[in-house]
């Protein structure tokens, strides 16, 4: 990604919400990496204390959070977003350090942000940004969250064409202003970042089955398992019982084949990878247990005692419920911010 | 709860996988509860450290968990369950120590246990733990989980009749053994607990909107609400956000009038008890944004960095995720053992 980023002249923010972790952030920092992204202000500060100092903030800012941004602001090189008129005059009023300051818009995804055809709104809050002397405008953030719903490349493509379009309205209208974006499927899938100038990514750090099913990823991209005991083997009913709940894995599910799923169910190989032999599935999900079907083929595989890897639905939800990983060939434990 | 169950002369072992908490724990003491249900083994040591002496652990026993069963055994009057031949093989080769061990029954709760028809591996099951002397074997029980999926009161009896009579010819079968069953919609909506010895209920110390849409509770009941910022308001769209996703509710949903939902929007009054006003619905979740529906009559009560109350889906989920809770009459801060 940092390589696609690069061929294309445009800046590479990673998102780490994903793994939350300074040792994987230090892997970025490896491949050149000095600009991230994080969606939350203890994100920020767990980050900064490990060095970083150009963090983008991907969450509405609000009055909530103006005392700790302040902070931040006046130590590293801090970005937020304004998703709407009243956050961009709540940011004008309250911040009182040298700040970047993006406005969040919304292309088509409707969660947080300005609407980008609502030039008034985007007018309006790009003159409250500038009564700030501290606020250096930057200019148009959006995040294409519909892309994640897309079936397939094309449907993806057309989210990217349509959003960079008004986007770039948007940057033609305000001179100096930029455009950043980007999403997994979006930025897995789209080889031409023409019109963007900066991608956030984050997902695809570790993939998961939900980017597999929409084929941004093949099932190797995939780079996180969570292990878990089987705990009891019904082979009359063709189903074993993991210890390894919502509490562990997120309730996030997926259809497959029409049923609705929350992992997939494979091991670990001789090499500490994960394989999968087939279609084994969590079908059902409590607090501690997950129920897995298992095609009576693949029966024999699965033992009372032994245990599997769980390909996570979302391995962003994952990582936040565990608060760690374990690197198998470095025989490693790393705690993330969680 | 615990005058229902006294006043029937069985006994009340609550769950407490639902707040994990030992400040909740401390209530129950001071009504007389002195036996408790829990879901780990890590939960049973957070528990008996607060000096719990009598503890279930309702999840399968497996060979991954004998030492510290073991360990705790020796320290406790400890409970587990055996879920399978299996499993009751594994108890009657690795149990060290005085315990008592119930064999689970699935009455129809595909999940974990014996079938309840199964009479030759329940017969092979009891065999098994009477070769080990430690071992005493308590009877039978079951999570008749099927009855969250209940619509109403007539729904809920039946499952518990019918998972009642099924364990009962089990009783019948062994002599001296006891029935523990005890979820919480069937706590709540059964009047008559005739054929149990003990009930497990949990959920119920919070209720939420499940149990609220299910008709096991009313809305007063629902004794927990998770205090969110409102971070953006877009009037014309009939929506908010709030910073409160799914790290911090659990992605578990449910259908309300055709929608999916994440959660129920209201206020704190002044007496710091959650109020809701109507149908306020979260219908979007990502790991940090809810995204809020909200009647036009009622959008002037939302204001960008005012605070709401969420009441979550499922609560012991929301409670684990957060890992504590406040006390606002009291202004004390608790953590539970997540």
């Amino acid at each position: 990604m940092a390589e696609k980023a690069a061929s294309q002249g445009i800046v590479f923010r990673p998102h780490f919400k994903t793994h939350a972790s300074l040792e994987v952030g230090r892997w970025y920092r490896e491949e050149g990496i000095t600009r991230i992204t994080v969606s939350s202000i203890a994100m920020a500060e767990y980050f900064a204390a490990d060095g970083w100092n150009d963090i983008t903030i991907a969450f509405p800012f609000h009055a909530g959070i103006a005392d700790p941004v302040n902070a931040l602001a006046e130590k590293i090189r801090l970005n937020i977003i304004v998703s709407s008129v009243a956050s961009a005059e709540t940011a004008a009023k309250l911040l009182r350090f040298e700040i970047n300051v993006w406005i969040e818009t919304d292309t088509g995804y409707p969660r947080t942000g300005i609407k980008a055809e609502d030039i008034v709104s985007t007018d309006c809050a790009v003159s409250l940004l500038k009564t700030n002397s501290r606020i250096h405008f930057q200019g148009f953030l959006a995040h294409f969250g519909h892309s994640y719903a897309a079936k397939n490349r094309q449907e993806v493509s057309i989210i990217w064409n349509e959003g960079i379009g008004l986007l770039n309205n948007l940057k033609q209208r305000y001179s100096g202003s930029r455009i950043s974006v980007g999403d997994t499927p979006c930025c897995s899938l789209v080889d031409d970042f023409s019109g963007a100038d900066e991608i956030r990514p984050g997902n695809f750090v570790y993939y998961d089955l939900m980017q597999l099913q929409a084929g941004a990823c093949t099932s190797d991209d995939v780079a996180v398992a969570v292990l878990c005991p089987v705990v009891a083997v019904y082979p009359g009913e063709h189903r074993i019982v993991l210890h390894g709940g919502a509490v562990h894995l997120s309730k996030e599910s997926l259809e497959v084949n029409g049923i609705r799923v929350f992992g997939k169910v494979g091991f670990l190989n001789n090499n500490d990878l994960p394989e999968y032999p087939g279609d084994c599935f969590i079908t059902s999900l409590s607090q501690e247990h997950a129920v897995v079907s298992i095609p009576p083929r693949l029966l024999h595989l699965f033992r009372e005692g032994g245990s599997v890897a769980v390909m996570p639905v979302h391995s962003c939800l994952s990582a936040d419920a565990l608060r760690g990983f374990f690197l198998p060939l470095k025989h490693q434990t790393h705690n993330n911010c969680r």
